[in-house]
């Protein structure tokens, strides 16, 4: 299964908001219905970011308009601006060629993760590997295999895996969610924990490493990613476990020197006062809800992408 | 209001599992019932489980076994074992005795927290204070004020406060459901956040001390208190905040050298894959959920007591 793909002429992706009680697949015609798919993280995750960038470029079909709006539809992760970016690099040279260009992204994609998985799981030493993670870095978040979760999935495949530890990453749940149900999917053993528990679940012992995946690295390795890796990039100082961060090359943006100049998305207090639907604080509660969070380059042991290895 | 009390022969409490939708005073009458509402958490907090311990002891009217199963109804808090012993040992003097012990314990709590209100307040410099906060540490974790939060009302009536950032407290949302009830009612400006971001939003700077409360606090300082304040812990000392724990001396249990020796409660999966009734995560999910974690005395700026400041 793709997450994200491009079939007779429309865009088809997993609506991710229904996950875990069902599957559902949405076909989407316009650039309208692609930045609502967007917003309301229908479709989420860097990598699927940028595919579902590129490929609106299609839907866009020539529309400048639609192509800046788009492009401005979630302003943290670099991914999204630099797939329209790919793909509207060709509209002088015609509607299929831009089709093609973002095709290629998708590909790219899958070529990346599979390489990321790869060097992830090289990289990482021992068997019976216990690994904490936070949001949902697989399959969903990508085209077919995930970053972060994309070498627990290549640990798994290796026999090298002997327990996920997954964050349910509050206000939107994906660890919750969606990790857990590409784990079960995979058959990779896991326990879901608050996400409060990481860090003091690591100073208990046991974790091997700390996986979690990207949505802009800065040029001096400051990374932006869901709110709660920078707790965790506490705790695992504290306790001295590494702390891995898996991205493909095109998460590092070279025009942002640090972390300071990363734009954090606030999405407002609905996904902080309700779960799911269900009201948990008294009416009129206010609230702060940064959707990401900037993890120091000091913090980070090394950084994975599909070309390499850094230690920042 | 008081959160609990005793009331022409039986136990009065608040019933916190239906806050913010409702305030409903429980009377309850037996010993059974008074150890499902303190392990279900229609009361909880350190100071008023140590009340409840002790009005337990004279509901039970010397059946030792109800008064052993009363005193292990939860592990972590020292207060409710305290509670229990305090009023237990007046059992020889006959029942009046008992209550008249139990009732002083609940004017002592009152008076604790008046006085841990003004000692906590007199210690933070400045106007406009910032404060963030974790789970719920006011009048409903004790019997009129709270600890963590009595200083915070403290500093609003002296007009010395800004704002409160509150966590939510997953996985049972006291901050999301308790203390902003609490904040409203004594109209305290606040906000609600994740848990996940407190380290962040320390990161970021304008915060002026971190307090909470606590569950038990080992001779050497290491202190138990609800799952995310180790974290908070950690994103204090990164950005150089004050992390302060406000707490009765009877929280201090000297009999405990260190926090390795403190039992902390595994509350089950349920609290972890359903939210207020609502399942979040994939049937057969399972979980680990600590419902307190230990705060290395390292990390802990001050304790105040209802006696004194400690240095750890």
């Amino acid at each position: 299964m793709r997450t994200i793909d491009w079939v007779d002429g429309a865009v088809e992706l997993v609506d991710q908001t229904r996950l875990p009680d069902e599957c559902v697949m949405l076909r989407i015609e316009t650039v309208a219905d692609l930045i609502d798919a967007i917003r309301r993280l229908a479709v989420r995750g860097a990598p699927a970011l940028g595919v579902a960038g590129a490929l609106g470029v299609v839907l866009a079909a020539g529309d400048q308009d639609a192509i800046a709006r788009l492009r401005a539809a979630r302003p943290t992760a670099v991914n999204l601006g630099w797939g329209v970016d790919q793909a509207a690099a060709h509209l002088s040279q015609g509607q299929q060629a831009v089709l093609k260009a973002a095709l290629r992204i998708r590909d790219d994609d899958i070529a990346a993760c599979e390489a990321m998985g790869k060097r992830g799981a090289d990289l990482l030493e021992g068997d019976r590997l216990r690994i904490m993670t936070v949001c949902n870095t697989g399959g969903l978040a990508a085209v077919e295999r995930g970053t972060a979760l994309g070498v627990v999935q290549t640990l798994h495949e290796r026999g090298r895996l002997a327990e996920v530890l997954a964050l349910e990453t509050r206000p939107l749940l994906q660890g919750a969610r969606l990790t857990t149900w590409e784990l079960a999917r995979m058959g990779a053993p896991h326990r879901l924990i608050a996400d409060s528990a990481g860090p003091y679940l690591l100073a208990k012992g046991g974790i091997d490493a700390v996986l979690i995946g990207a949505d802009r690295i800065a040029a001096n390795g400051d990374t932006a990613n869901k709110i709660g890796s920078y707790a965790l990039a506490l705790g695992a100082e504290r306790a001295g476990v590494p702390f891995i961060v898996v991205a493909p090359e095109t998460t590092i943006d070279q025009a942002t020197p640090s972390g300071e100049h990363i734009e954090i998305e606030d999405r407002g207090a609905d996904e902080i006062v309700t779960i799911r639907g269900r009201r948990v604080a008294p009416e009129g509660t206010r609230a702060v809800n940064p959707a990401f969070d900037v993890t120091p380059h000091d913090l980070i042991t090394a950084i994975v992408t599909d070309k390499r290895v850094i230690r920042p």
